[in-house]
């Protein structure tokens, strides 16, 4: 929501970002519950005249968690038309959730660029609702609240993007510790896809990227037969990010 | 360009459309030459009020080439305040490019939504310039003329895009006849990414993905050790497109 004056701000485009938090082995979302209402929301936000819309997204994460330079990424404009819906502004006002000089401006027909990413969320220290939110927590993915507008559709859209990239895109960086082992890397995909998967199969395949490197020191405090010690190569990593992870025609 | 009052058009928003064209091995890419102008363009166009944005899209692409039920991908949201050129529209108004009337509505900052699509170019019989344009022309990607604002980069985008998603997303549908072989879906393979592949390791790759049926026939006219012929599997190949291509985790 504008911390300025509405004329400082491109009409009927928004920002809406689906942070997923990860934290032992758990997957949650960042929501926001509104003022006034029996009601929560996705971090979301307005651009500047003069602010590029990539900046807006990142701004509104940077707001809300307090964390910088996360990979954030732009999934879907949600555009249809059905997703206007008239009065929504004037309700708004009424119930005291925002200011009633607000209200005509947000009942125009807005359509909202998507954006998603994946954070540690215990790097969080405490997140912060913005001008019409009283608290902003993480939510569990199977125990949501009752979200605004089309909140869900696009929360869902990110989940099943993200795991969807998860084929070709490599995650897990200032997700894991800088150290870890291969049962700690497929709990975090097992996570996100929320399925089990295949010992064998999974190393394999993680192997098979060249994104890894095996340190040379096995887990520590662990019994006989300690699992080994991997980090990122982060140039490969980042590459893979930009090529893909199945380069291989 | 809008065929329509600009107060029936959403302010500030533009859809771009990335047509690249397959034929006998060549990839091209479809473009307008500006009235007036020593400038070409990306087909685009603006959303109506009360039109979806990937509606506005499909009816760009359509009213170009004429084509339906076309594949056709949001692919990235270009919003930078720097896309922003202050002039543009009263230039275009002065060369007699678009109607004087449209000048200071074009004036404002526009984001522009990226769209790509590939199609068989000669289903395509006659491109149509819409009313800004005095041509609609097929145009190799190795030489492109001049285009307008940041439309090469938009190209540009849309090509690595493109490429990117061969990791994981399947093609072929309508750009190659029912039946194909190995070799013909291998060259289109190699036009798109421009490069050459490795025979064994594509079919074996292509094979696993379990997209393609063998007609039980090979290829008629040709000699002694014919190739095979194949046919998509179009259920299974819906499905890849939607879950992605490596899904073996």
């Amino acid at each position: 929501m504008p911390g300025f004056a509405t004329d400082q701000l491109l009409q009927g485009l928004s920002v809406d970002c689906v942070i997923f938090g990860f934290h032992q082995n758990e997957l949650k979302v960042l929501l926001l519950k509104l003022k006034q209402l029996d009601m929560w929301a996705l971090p979301g936000g307005f651009v500047g005249v003069t602010e590029d819309v990539d900046q807006a997204a990142t701004r509104v994460l940077s707001e809300r968690t307090g964390l910088e330079d996360i990979f954030l990424q732009q999934f879907f404009l949600f555009g249809d038309a059905s997703r206007h819906r008239a009065g929504h502004g004037a309700r708004l006002a009424e119930l005291g959730a925002i200011p009633a000089e607000w209200a005509d401006w947000l009942d125009r027909r807005f359509v909202t660029l998507g954006y998603y990413a994946l954070v540690e969320y215990s790097r969080v220290k405490a997140p912060k609702p913005d001008q019409t939110s009283e608290s902003c927590e993480w939510c569990a993915l199977n125990a949501l609240p009752k979200l605004m507008l089309d909140h869900s559709e696009i929360l869902t859209k990110a989940h099943d993007t993200l795991k969807k990239h998860l084929n070709d895109q490599p995650i897990g960086l200032n997700l894991l510790p800088a150290q870890f082992t291969m049962p700690e890397l497929q709990a975090l995909y097992e996570t996100v896809l929320g399925t089990t998967l295949d010992r064998r199969n999974f190393q394999r395949k993680m192997l098979g990227y060249g994104i890894l490197n095996r340190t040379g020191k096995r887990m520590t405090g662990a019994p006989h037969k300690a699992p080994w010690l991997y980090e990122f190569d982060e140039e490969k990593y980042r590459l893979a990010l930009q090529a893909g992870l199945n380069t291989g025609w």
